[in-house]
């Protein structure tokens, strides 16, 4: 990646100050606007609110407005910078969700790291807007914190977990079909359990555990296996220095309980997903797949594998989460046209099918999938709507 | 109020879905400009703020936002209605902080009103904005709230305390010019002890104390007297069922510490300002006070004492909280350039000088003030301007 890219940016956030701003949408130049807008008038939808609450996503920002909050304890690969230097992101963000969805969007940093303070805010926050997208919280804390607020009323979403699980899962139901493998018989390896590992495991085995309520889907939506590895090798029921959601992910995966390093457990995989970090995945790994492997090296700036290395070593199919080459996995593909859903359906959460079905969505803006190409890109026209109506079709 | 203002604005608000929205500063249409306002570039702003937080002003929306935050607990002239049924008030200022000082501005609405976790949240939302205009909180629970935020880095303003007690020093200066009183000599009976009344008070008697530390300005700014009146009548230090601020300001106000009733009290009185209820001031009370009787009728709709009948009385100058009436005293003319001095001063508090510089400002921008014109009018030019210009200059 080049370093004009960085200077190049710094330069534009300096000169608009940031990139996002309020806007008014009414002028306020008379005396006769401002009793309508402000005291006396406001008076009124006030108490039609007061009356029935929900008429707020009639008469005010909340019907089309999000907000995207983060503790910036897992920003981007910069790791745990706090909030401040957090909030160039989530602005960023915002400015997505407006820009490919339409949505008005409100970037959040807060000054706490403490799970049940975030847990706390985001639920007093919950009146103001339609939905909430939770960003770059570091894994454990995060699925505390999204289990502990699926019942404020407003959908609480986490995208580093399911806007990139679900990229990932419309990734590989068009890389399947190029390979010629049926999906439901995939042996997945995914590398790194953080948030983004774990959530693309359980969705990959169609499975969802959020706030005591399981949901699961249809076999052909789930892949074969998945063994997950960490730092200390496969994930496997009774292996210590697990924490409660590896230990839970250890005993519906991996089935028949290999345990060994990422060399050992790679071998024979038919997918191997990177989230983890540079360099990890090996040429020698990627021939020890099965034929026509798939490579997701999504670690960002610089992947487990080069896709240039992975395709030398017989991978059929490579990706990774960078724009600079082809089959960018990125979770713009998804969250804007799931705040979308958010605000148009006035939805009370995200459920499981809701996701398989944006991940449907993603994957058939790419009819006919190739190596070259097996997701659309984000400049798609109509992505987000077109997410959107699958969700809401899906209700 | 004709009831057409009303339907009207019902009309406007569900036509627009409110009327604030957030806006993208710069389009993101292609690949490059996604790489700069997102991933990979927005890594250098983080990198440069994660090194000095400061430069979160330069480089994000926090040098150019403020948030509005309310519980709900005293909306307008419509008391405890809840953070939903406030959210149309707390956006429509969000509105007037765009629209007359160019400050981006969100409205915030939270689902509690437990005083130690409203002062938590706006703790925590803190590192988002470069100020907090507070909103429509009950007293006394407004106090709490607000002292227990000075230190959080950026100003905390309960307009309902400040932005009242500022245009109502600024009217009342310019009353006195009208009467040909001088101001430190006026005695001045206030009609209420909720947020506005011990505001006003406080900013008349010239002293603020706020997290333990107290300010006082030099005696031509104060008032020669204060008394306060409640439902029960004047505060006078050690009379029973007054709470910890009204017993703070039994102490420092009422110098001759009187006792009695409204009536008894206003007797002589030179000024009444009323922040209370409809009808509470009669025509005999303002036929009591001293010759050239300025009244302030502030409670909304429906004034203490209706403009014509207190002229009738014999008062020489009249105002209320009323834009269908002349002198029309509206924190409007104060808040939106206070918020733009948090964010062009990069401020940390709003002291006590600055509000009299606030304050002075206002009043200057009616140079010859009559009885029917003793303060501007919203739609001055310049007005946040002059008063944003005011507050800075005198740092």
């Amino acid at each position: 990646m080049s370093a004009t890219v960085y200077t190049e940016s710094l330069k534009l956030h300096q000169k608009h100050q940031g990139k996002l701003a309020t806007q008014a949408l009414l002028p306020v130049k008379s005396k006769e606007e401002l009793s309508l807008l402000y005291t006396p008038g406001v008076a009124e939808p006030c108490r039609v609110i007061a009356t029935d609450p929900a008429k707020a996503y009639d008469l005010t920002w909340k019907g089309r407005t999000v907000a995207v909050v983060s503790d910036g304890s897992a920003v981007l690969g910069l790791g745990n910078i706090g909030p401040a230097a957090a909030l160039p992101v989530m602005e960023g963000k915002a400015l997505l969700i407006k820009e490919f969805a339409g949505v008005d969007a409100v970037p959040i940093v807060l000054d706490t790291q403490d799970p049940r303070e975030i847990i706390a805010t985001v639920k007093y926050l919950a009146p103001t807007f339609a939905g909430i997208n939770l960003e770059d919280i570091s894994a454990p804390r995060c699925f505390e914190v999204e289990e502990a607020l699926q019942s404020v009323g407003i959908p609480v979403f986490h995208d580093d977990q399911h806007g990139t699980a679900i990229v990932v899962f419309a990734a590989l139901q068009n890389a399947a079909k190029v390979v010629g493998k049926e999906f439901s018989k995939l042996k997945v390896v995914v590398v790194g359990s953080g948030a983004a590992g774990i959530a693309i495991s359980r969705m990959l085995l169609g499975l969802q555990c959020l706030a005591g309520t399981c949901e699961t889907v249809p076999k052909h939506q789930r892949v074969g296996d998945v063994i997950v590895v960490d730092s200390q090798g496969a994930l496997v029921a009774g292996r210590s220095s697990q924490n409660i959601y590896k230990q839970a992910l250890a005993g519906l995966s991996n089935r028949q309980q290999k345990s060994g390093s990422l060399q050992e457990v790679i071998t024979g995989a038919d997918v191997v997903i990177g989230v983890s970090g540079p360099n990890i995945i090996t040429q020698e790994m990627v021939r020890s797949m099965a034929p026509q492997a798939i490579v997701f090296a999504m670690a960002n700036p610089i992947p487990e594998i080069m896709p240039e290395l992975a395709l030398q070593a017989g991978a059929a199919v490579v990706a990774t989460g960078r724009s600079d080459f082809q089959n960018q996995i990125n979770n713009v593909l998804a969250f804007p046209g799931i705040l979308k859903a958010m605000v148009d359906g006035r939805l009370k959460k995200i459920d499981l099918s809701m996701k398989y079905a944006a991940a449907q969505a993603i994957a058939q803006l790419v009819p006919k999938p190739t190596a070259d190409k097996i997701i659309p890109s984000p400049f798609e026209p109509n992505l987000a709507s077109q997410v959107a109506k699958a969700i809401l079709s899906n209700i």
